[in-house]
Protein backbone atom coordinates (compact mmCIF):
# COMPACT_ATOMS: atom_id res chain seq x y z
CA UNK A 1 0.00 0.00 0.00
CA UNK A 2 0.87 3.65 -0.40
CA UNK A 3 1.51 6.43 1.05
CA UNK A 4 -1.12 8.91 -0.08
CA UNK A 5 -3.64 10.54 2.46
CA UNK A 6 -6.83 12.45 1.24
CA UNK A 7 -5.03 15.50 1.36
CA UNK A 8 -2.14 14.90 -0.54
CA UNK A 9 -4.45 14.98 -3.56
CA UNK A 10 -6.52 17.89 -5.24
CA UNK A 11 -8.84 17.97 -8.77
CA UNK A 12 -6.49 17.95 -11.62
CA UNK A 13 -4.30 15.53 -10.54
CA UNK A 14 -3.09 13.02 -13.08
CA UNK A 15 -1.77 10.09 -12.22
CA UNK A 16 -0.41 7.31 -15.37
CA UNK A 17 -0.13 3.88 -15.34
CA UNK A 18 2.27 1.46 -16.54
CA UNK A 19 1.86 -0.07 -19.93
CA UNK A 20 0.24 -3.39 -19.84
CA UNK A 21 0.20 -5.85 -23.03
CA UNK A 22 -3.42 -7.83 -23.66
CA UNK A 23 -2.78 -12.01 -24.37
CA UNK A 24 -5.22 -13.64 -26.35
CA UNK A 25 -4.76 -16.28 -23.52
CA UNK A 26 -5.63 -13.81 -21.11
CA UNK A 27 -8.64 -12.62 -23.32
CA UNK A 28 -10.03 -16.05 -23.54
CA UNK A 29 -9.39 -17.41 -20.12
CA UNK A 30 -11.11 -13.96 -18.68
CA UNK A 31 -14.09 -14.79 -20.99
CA UNK A 32 -14.16 -18.46 -20.24
CA UNK A 33 -14.98 -17.61 -16.45
CA UNK A 34 -17.26 -14.90 -16.58
CA UNK A 35 -17.99 -13.73 -20.36
CA UNK A 36 -18.57 -17.08 -22.26
CA UNK A 37 -19.35 -15.00 -25.59
CA UNK A 38 -18.56 -16.01 -29.11
CA UNK A 39 -17.06 -13.31 -30.00
CA UNK A 40 -14.47 -13.33 -26.22
CA UNK A 41 -13.87 -17.07 -27.27
CA UNK A 42 -12.86 -17.86 -30.11
CA UNK A 43 -11.31 -16.26 -33.20
CA UNK A 44 -13.17 -17.68 -36.06
CA UNK A 45 -16.41 -17.02 -34.42
CA UNK A 46 -15.45 -13.37 -33.79
CA UNK A 47 -14.14 -12.73 -37.17
CA UNK A 48 -17.66 -12.61 -38.48
CA UNK A 49 -19.28 -11.31 -35.15
CA UNK A 50 -20.20 -7.72 -35.08
CA UNK A 51 -16.59 -7.31 -33.82
CA UNK A 52 -14.95 -8.86 -36.71
CA UNK A 53 -12.30 -10.26 -34.53
CA UNK A 54 -11.74 -11.67 -31.19
CA UNK A 55 -12.61 -8.91 -28.44
CA UNK A 56 -12.19 -8.98 -24.91
CA UNK A 57 -15.16 -8.73 -22.42
CA UNK A 58 -15.90 -5.12 -21.36
CA UNK A 59 -15.50 -6.87 -17.60
CA UNK A 60 -11.86 -7.87 -18.12
CA UNK A 61 -11.42 -4.15 -19.80
CA UNK A 62 -12.53 -2.82 -16.64
CA UNK A 63 -10.82 -5.60 -14.11
CA UNK A 64 -7.41 -4.50 -16.57
CA UNK A 65 -8.04 -0.91 -15.55
CA UNK A 66 -8.46 -1.66 -12.23
CA UNK A 67 -5.10 -3.35 -11.68
CA UNK A 68 -3.46 -1.02 -13.97
CA UNK A 69 -4.78 1.66 -10.66
CA UNK A 70 -3.51 -0.81 -7.83
CA UNK A 71 -0.23 -1.01 -9.36
CA UNK A 72 0.22 2.67 -10.33
CA UNK A 73 1.28 5.75 -8.97
CA UNK A 74 -2.10 6.69 -6.86
CA UNK A 75 -1.35 4.43 -3.70
CA UNK A 76 -3.42 5.70 -0.84
CA UNK A 77 -2.81 4.38 3.19
CA UNK A 78 -5.39 1.92 3.65
CA UNK A 79 -6.61 1.70 -0.35
CA UNK A 80 -8.96 2.97 -2.22
CA UNK A 81 -12.22 1.54 -1.23
CA UNK A 82 -15.16 2.18 -4.67
CA UNK A 83 -18.40 3.75 -3.69
CA UNK A 84 -19.56 3.65 -7.31
CA UNK A 85 -18.94 3.50 -10.93
CA UNK A 86 -21.24 5.83 -13.43
CA UNK A 87 -20.55 6.44 -17.61
CA UNK A 88 -18.61 3.13 -17.86
CA UNK A 89 -18.33 2.82 -21.59
CA UNK A 90 -16.24 1.03 -24.21
CA UNK A 91 -15.57 2.89 -27.35
CA UNK A 92 -13.12 0.69 -29.31
CA UNK A 93 -13.17 -2.89 -28.65
CA UNK A 94 -10.09 -4.16 -26.68
CA UNK A 95 -7.32 -6.29 -28.95
CA UNK A 96 -5.00 -9.42 -28.34
CA UNK A 97 -1.93 -7.74 -28.50
CA UNK A 98 -3.32 -4.62 -27.14
CA UNK A 99 -0.98 -2.60 -25.02
CA UNK A 100 -3.07 -0.25 -22.91
CA UNK A 101 -2.09 2.53 -20.50
CA UNK A 102 -4.65 4.31 -17.95
CA UNK A 103 -4.74 7.88 -16.61
CA UNK A 104 -6.46 8.57 -13.74
CA UNK A 105 -7.50 11.99 -13.03
CA UNK A 106 -8.92 13.38 -9.43
CA UNK A 107 -11.71 15.79 -9.91
CA UNK A 108 -13.31 16.20 -6.50
CA UNK A 109 -11.84 15.63 -3.26
CA UNK A 110 -14.22 16.09 0.07
CA UNK A 111 -14.64 14.69 3.47
CA UNK A 112 -16.54 11.99 4.32
CA UNK A 113 -20.26 12.74 6.04
CA UNK A 114 -20.27 9.52 7.36
CA UNK A 115 -16.68 8.73 8.30
CA UNK A 116 -14.17 10.45 10.41
CA UNK A 117 -10.27 10.14 9.55
CA UNK A 118 -12.48 9.35 6.02
CA UNK A 119 -12.71 10.98 2.43
CA UNK A 120 -14.16 11.09 -0.93
CA UNK A 121 -12.49 10.89 -3.80
CA UNK A 122 -14.03 11.57 -7.76
CA UNK A 123 -12.10 10.30 -10.50
CA UNK A 124 -12.01 10.13 -13.96
CA UNK A 125 -10.41 7.20 -15.55
CA UNK A 126 -9.48 6.60 -19.62
CA UNK A 127 -7.21 3.64 -20.60
CA UNK A 128 -6.37 4.18 -24.25
CA UNK A 129 -4.55 1.32 -26.70
CA UNK A 130 -1.22 1.91 -28.85
CA UNK A 131 -3.35 4.15 -31.12
CA UNK A 132 -4.21 6.48 -28.42
CA UNK A 133 -7.93 5.35 -28.82
CA UNK A 134 -9.84 4.91 -25.70
CA UNK A 135 -10.43 1.54 -25.09
CA UNK A 136 -12.44 2.18 -21.51
CA UNK A 137 -13.70 5.14 -19.80
CA UNK A 138 -15.62 5.87 -16.45
CA UNK A 139 -16.27 7.89 -13.32
CA UNK A 140 -16.13 6.31 -10.11
CA UNK A 141 -16.21 7.42 -6.50
CA UNK A 142 -13.97 6.27 -3.48
CA UNK A 143 -13.02 5.98 -0.19
CA UNK A 144 -9.63 7.02 1.30
CA UNK A 145 -7.87 7.61 4.40
CA UNK A 146 -7.27 11.29 5.71
CA UNK A 147 -4.29 12.35 7.74
CA UNK A 148 -6.78 14.80 10.10
CA UNK A 149 -10.34 14.42 11.17
CA UNK A 150 -12.66 15.96 9.75
CA UNK A 151 -13.98 19.05 11.20
CA UNK A 152 -17.28 19.32 10.13
CA UNK B 1 -26.56 -18.96 -27.49
CA UNK B 2 -30.00 -18.98 -27.06
CA UNK B 3 -32.79 -17.86 -28.91
CA UNK B 4 -34.18 -14.23 -28.02
CA UNK B 5 -34.33 -11.77 -30.94
CA UNK B 6 -34.87 -8.01 -30.00
CA UNK B 7 -38.39 -8.42 -30.81
CA UNK B 8 -38.91 -11.29 -27.96
CA UNK B 9 -38.58 -9.21 -25.03
CA UNK B 10 -40.29 -5.91 -24.06
CA UNK B 11 -40.29 -3.52 -20.76
CA UNK B 12 -41.09 -5.05 -17.53
CA UNK B 13 -39.93 -9.15 -18.45
CA UNK B 14 -37.68 -10.22 -15.88
CA UNK B 15 -34.76 -13.01 -15.79
CA UNK B 16 -33.52 -14.74 -13.02
CA UNK B 17 -29.84 -17.00 -12.81
CA UNK B 18 -29.16 -19.74 -11.26
CA UNK B 19 -27.50 -19.46 -7.89
CA UNK B 20 -23.72 -19.19 -7.50
CA UNK B 21 -21.23 -19.76 -4.78
CA UNK B 22 -18.42 -17.20 -4.13
CA UNK B 23 -15.45 -19.28 -2.88
CA UNK B 24 -12.48 -17.42 -0.63
CA UNK B 25 -10.31 -19.13 -3.50
CA UNK B 26 -11.70 -17.32 -6.26
CA UNK B 27 -11.80 -14.14 -4.41
CA UNK B 28 -8.18 -13.94 -3.86
CA UNK B 29 -7.01 -15.45 -7.14
CA UNK B 30 -9.32 -12.66 -9.19
CA UNK B 31 -7.54 -9.96 -6.51
CA UNK B 32 -4.19 -11.40 -7.14
CA UNK B 33 -4.61 -10.76 -10.90
CA UNK B 34 -6.68 -7.41 -10.50
CA UNK B 35 -7.31 -5.99 -7.70
CA UNK B 36 -4.25 -6.47 -5.33
CA UNK B 37 -5.59 -4.67 -2.85
CA UNK B 38 -5.02 -6.32 1.16
CA UNK B 39 -8.47 -6.90 2.25
CA UNK B 40 -9.61 -8.57 -1.26
CA UNK B 41 -6.25 -10.90 -0.51
CA UNK B 42 -5.78 -11.81 3.01
CA UNK B 43 -8.23 -12.87 5.95
CA UNK B 44 -6.36 -11.09 8.64
CA UNK B 45 -5.24 -7.94 7.20
CA UNK B 46 -9.30 -7.89 5.75
CA UNK B 47 -10.31 -8.27 9.37
CA UNK B 48 -9.01 -4.85 10.59
CA UNK B 49 -9.96 -2.84 7.67
CA UNK B 50 -12.82 -0.81 6.87
CA UNK B 51 -14.53 -4.53 5.32
CA UNK B 52 -14.13 -6.28 8.51
CA UNK B 53 -13.41 -9.45 6.68
CA UNK B 54 -12.37 -10.61 3.48
CA UNK B 55 -14.61 -9.06 0.38
CA UNK B 56 -14.59 -9.35 -3.64
CA UNK B 57 -13.04 -6.77 -5.46
CA UNK B 58 -16.37 -4.81 -6.94
CA UNK B 59 -15.00 -5.86 -10.26
CA UNK B 60 -15.01 -9.50 -9.23
CA UNK B 61 -18.55 -9.13 -8.29
CA UNK B 62 -19.80 -7.55 -11.77
CA UNK B 63 -18.00 -10.00 -13.12
CA UNK B 64 -19.89 -12.78 -10.98
CA UNK B 65 -23.04 -10.79 -12.22
CA UNK B 66 -22.29 -11.03 -15.82
CA UNK B 67 -21.17 -15.09 -15.86
CA UNK B 68 -24.87 -15.23 -14.26
CA UNK B 69 -26.26 -13.55 -16.77
CA UNK B 70 -24.28 -15.21 -19.87
CA UNK B 71 -25.92 -18.62 -18.55
CA UNK B 72 -28.96 -17.59 -17.34
CA UNK B 73 -32.18 -17.69 -19.48
CA UNK B 74 -31.94 -14.26 -20.96
CA UNK B 75 -30.03 -15.69 -23.96
CA UNK B 76 -30.34 -14.05 -27.54
CA UNK B 77 -29.02 -14.81 -30.77
CA UNK B 78 -25.98 -13.78 -31.31
CA UNK B 79 -25.05 -12.22 -27.93
CA UNK B 80 -25.55 -8.79 -26.54
CA UNK B 81 -22.77 -6.38 -26.91
CA UNK B 82 -22.54 -4.21 -23.48
CA UNK B 83 -22.61 -0.19 -24.50
CA UNK B 84 -22.26 1.17 -21.48
CA UNK B 85 -23.15 0.91 -17.83
CA UNK B 86 -24.15 3.22 -15.67
CA UNK B 87 -24.83 3.50 -11.66
CA UNK B 88 -22.88 0.43 -10.86
CA UNK B 89 -23.01 0.28 -6.77
CA UNK B 90 -21.84 -2.40 -4.46
CA UNK B 91 -24.63 -2.01 -1.11
CA UNK B 92 -23.38 -4.62 0.51
CA UNK B 93 -19.51 -6.53 0.30
CA UNK B 94 -19.33 -9.88 -1.09
CA UNK B 95 -18.14 -12.70 0.98
CA UNK B 96 -16.58 -16.02 0.81
CA UNK B 97 -18.93 -18.67 1.06
CA UNK B 98 -21.92 -16.09 -0.23
CA UNK B 99 -24.52 -17.28 -2.51
CA UNK B 100 -25.14 -15.30 -4.92
CA UNK B 101 -28.55 -14.74 -7.68
CA UNK B 102 -28.63 -12.26 -10.41
CA UNK B 103 -32.32 -10.88 -11.47
CA UNK B 104 -32.32 -9.04 -15.14
CA UNK B 105 -34.99 -6.68 -15.69
CA UNK B 106 -35.65 -5.06 -18.97
CA UNK B 107 -36.78 -1.35 -18.63
CA UNK B 108 -36.86 -0.38 -22.48
CA UNK B 109 -36.57 -1.72 -25.87
CA UNK B 110 -35.88 0.28 -28.88
CA UNK B 111 -34.84 0.06 -32.65
CA UNK B 112 -30.96 0.42 -33.35
CA UNK B 113 -30.58 4.39 -35.25
CA UNK B 114 -27.74 2.91 -36.70
CA UNK B 115 -27.89 -0.93 -37.28
CA UNK B 116 -30.11 -2.33 -39.17
CA UNK B 117 -31.08 -5.81 -37.68
CA UNK B 118 -30.42 -4.60 -34.45
CA UNK B 119 -31.53 -3.46 -31.15
CA UNK B 120 -30.73 -1.80 -27.84
CA UNK B 121 -32.51 -3.25 -24.78
CA UNK B 122 -31.83 -0.84 -21.39
CA UNK B 123 -31.34 -3.48 -18.37
CA UNK B 124 -31.43 -3.25 -14.99
CA UNK B 125 -29.39 -5.38 -12.91
CA UNK B 126 -29.80 -6.65 -9.37
CA UNK B 127 -27.71 -9.84 -7.88
CA UNK B 128 -28.28 -10.66 -3.72
CA UNK B 129 -26.95 -12.82 -1.80
CA UNK B 130 -28.45 -15.81 0.62
CA UNK B 131 -29.79 -12.80 2.73
CA UNK B 132 -31.76 -11.23 0.01
CA UNK B 133 -29.16 -8.07 0.07
CA UNK B 134 -27.99 -6.35 -2.96
CA UNK B 135 -25.00 -6.93 -3.84
CA UNK B 136 -24.26 -5.60 -6.84
CA UNK B 137 -26.69 -3.04 -9.00
CA UNK B 138 -26.28 -1.46 -12.28
CA UNK B 139 -28.49 -0.59 -15.56
CA UNK B 140 -26.75 -1.47 -18.79
CA UNK B 141 -27.88 -0.88 -22.33
CA UNK B 142 -26.90 -3.51 -24.72
CA UNK B 143 -27.06 -4.00 -28.50
CA UNK B 144 -29.23 -7.50 -29.46
CA UNK B 145 -29.79 -8.72 -33.30
CA UNK B 146 -33.85 -8.08 -34.31
CA UNK B 147 -35.08 -10.65 -36.27
CA UNK B 148 -37.03 -7.68 -38.25
CA UNK B 149 -35.30 -4.79 -40.27
CA UNK B 150 -35.72 -1.75 -39.04
CA UNK B 151 -38.66 0.36 -40.62
CA UNK B 152 -37.61 3.48 -39.35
Amino acid sequence: MGGLYLEDVKPGDRFRSDAYVVTETAIIDFAQQFDPQPFHLDCDVAERSVFEGLAASGWHTAAIAMRLMMTGPMQFVGGAIGLGVDELRWPVALRPGDTVQLVTEISEVRASRSKPRHGIIRISNLMRNQHGEVVLSYRANAMVQARQVNES
